[in-house]
């Protein structure tokens, strides 16, 4: 478990606590968040643990392993032959790096991080293949696509519709959005998440990175995959298939299902932790095009996928970093497109990629990100 | 192809007819219209032909065959080696006679026929089963519950949510339905279908059926099948899994579309005659439970479901009879389930019935409904 003190991590430990004959933890690695991580270390007795933190102290905290712990680096546990399953939670390029150590290793790999495919999708689903491991998408989206799939044949999907709740803003006029502040949009109307993920959901940033992952996991191209505004997340997406049937997966908004299911795959283990659906409680569900004009980060991540190359890491990368300002106080919430725009419109995009392209790609779209702001971070 | 010149037969061919390098029929059967048959035997050019109508001028129309084109009795089509699906679309007694003989030749039977499940389902799937022969459904509602079954364990079902558009009186009230006139429950706000089914759209009563029906077709306890109104008639039902994942299958309402999936499944075959659901003209979903008060005839099909036996013979030949006075003038709307109630509280019902006891059944309760309505019908 990559990621464990998080969101998505702690949510993983959630399902397999409540299905201890069914799951064993392995291995736990977190960042910061040492005094969690030693909580979480002496309930769930991994094998092995990893902890970013440099932190003299935080080491310390964690130098009261149980025993039979050691401590193991990232991708030599995500690569550990006693490990059957990774699950990557951790964000950003230290998540890219432990999915390629996973995939090299031939493992199922439960994959959380957007960046990772975002980045890298074409080598990773090409490692994937070469050495036999699985991508298996924990995102709630994604997984209900691969719900949705089960059975069917690759070649009968007309289409991918990929649904958004709209995030908090969805009904905000131009005008009232250039007054978001930060307390705004870290409130999500349907999920919990991590700060950059709860603000890439406001901006519906975070739906185009989908958009992205949704044509690598599935091997659809890009104009194959539409955008559905249902502000009620209760359908988590649909697939369109070659005779103009649909099949849609839904359930109440709460990640420890889909992660469940990455986890219990092609099982589906009844957990009375999770929640029900509840259909007297459901009068309607609302469905509306997505707006282009007032959420540009969706255009311009969906814009990104289809151009390929190294403009998706580009993107990747200005995003993070406009955020990061946005949420130190130094842009405003729409300015966070502009930068992105700015960035990928200077972009030098590379055809089919190398991993030091993309490194390459990301590198150069955060220096030219920060420039745009005006700022050294 | 049996029951070719009704509502499902039309739209059968209508498939075939877009799909002539995939399908060819090899037999056609109707009852009355056989200037409508002679038509289709034009057409399609099929090795057997059946007309049920006993009225001499019709046998002279079917005279004038084409050559290697012999009339052949219903069941002998049903089961002639030639044959590799039977598509069930005559209605009442006669269709449960042609899927017994399909079934017992090891056929695949795509079934429209609503009577032959929910009279003797017990006894269809034991003999599909013991024959080799495959029971794929055609209704709407059953098609969709198979379609989120693919690639499923059986075991992970918790429920099946039957869809139901709630008929064009859904909101009316108790009083406005004693009012009710013929014209007005053959108007069916989604579905264009003969007018039997339609008027068991009006009173639920269909539904009722459809619950029978998916107990047997999917090995699900009645308990575990639940009836939610939804009137855009898009989501055409859901299955809802252990785990608390629910898959529903949606569509543009047009019997098209579940027709071709059993026609080729497990294929799904791309029709551009087929209509594509357009989410742009999609605003909304709404969900309400059915009310079993103001619709008693969904009360009384599940009730005859739980309690088996021949509980449902009973039902269907009661209702049957009900619908016809209906039609006729001689009761009200309202008065169809009243008929179907008492029939049923004065039933002797047979447990694990043979196929004598369910004729007996449906005979008695036949003869009980008409005289409950005092008439010699």
């Amino acid at each position: 478990m990559l990621g464990s003190t998080g969101s998505i991590g702690r949510q993983t430990l959630d399902v397999v606590r409540h299905l201890p004959q069914r799951f064993r933890i392995a291995g736990l690695a977190a960042g910061n968040n040492v005094s969690l991580l030693a909580e979480q270390v002496e309930e769930f007795r991994p094998d092995f643990v990893f902890c970013s933190a440099p932190d003299t102290e935080q080491r310390r905290a964690l130098g009261r392993l149980p025993a039979n712990c050691r401590v193991l680096p990232l991708e030599e546990m995500a690569s550990h032959r006693d490990v059957d399953m990774v699950v990557v939670a951790t964000s950003g390029k230290v998540g890219l790096d432990a999915v390629l150590a996973a995939v090299r290793a031939g493992k199922q790999v439960a994959l959380a991080n957007k960046e990772a495919l975002v980045m890298a999708g074409g080598i990773i689903m090409r490692e994937a293949g070469e050495n036999g491991a699985q991508v298996l998408p924990v995102d709630s989206e994604h997984s209900a696509v691969w719900q949705c799939l089960r059975g069917e044949s690759g070649g009968s999907v007309r289409r991918i519709i990929l649904t958004a709740s709209g995030g908090p803003f969805r009904g905000y006029s131009a005008a009232r959005l250039q007054e978001v502040d930060v307390e705004q949009a870290l409130r999500h109307p349907s999920w919990t998440m991590g700060r950059k993920v709860t603000i890439d959901s406001a901006t519906l940033m975070n739906k185009g990175l989908e958009v992205i992952e949704a044509h690598w996991l599935f091997s659809v191209p890009v104009s194959s995959i539409r955008v559905l505004v249902h502000p009620q997340s209760i359908i988590h997406s649909m697939v369109e298939f070659a005779d103009g049937s649909l099949k849609a997966q839904l359930s109440w908004p709460d990640m420890r299902l889909p992660i469940q299911y990455a986890l219990s795959y092609p099982e589906r283990l009844p957990n009375d932790s999770l929640p029900r659906l509840d259909w007297d409680g459901i009068g309607r569900f609302d469905f509306e095009r997505p707006d282009y004009t007032r959420f540009p980060c969706l255009r311009l991540g969906i814009e990104a996928g289809e151009k390929g190359g190294t403009y998706p890491a580009a993107l990747c990368a200005a995003d993070e970093v406009a955020v990061a300002l946005f949420l130190e106080g130094r842009i405003r919430f729409v300015d966070i497109a502009g930068v992105v725009e700015k960035v990928l419109a200077k972009h030098c995009s590379v055809a089919q990629p190398a991993l030091e392209d993309i490194m390459a790609a990301d590198g150069w779209a955060r220096e030219a990100a920060r420039a745009l702001a005006g700022g050294s971070n």
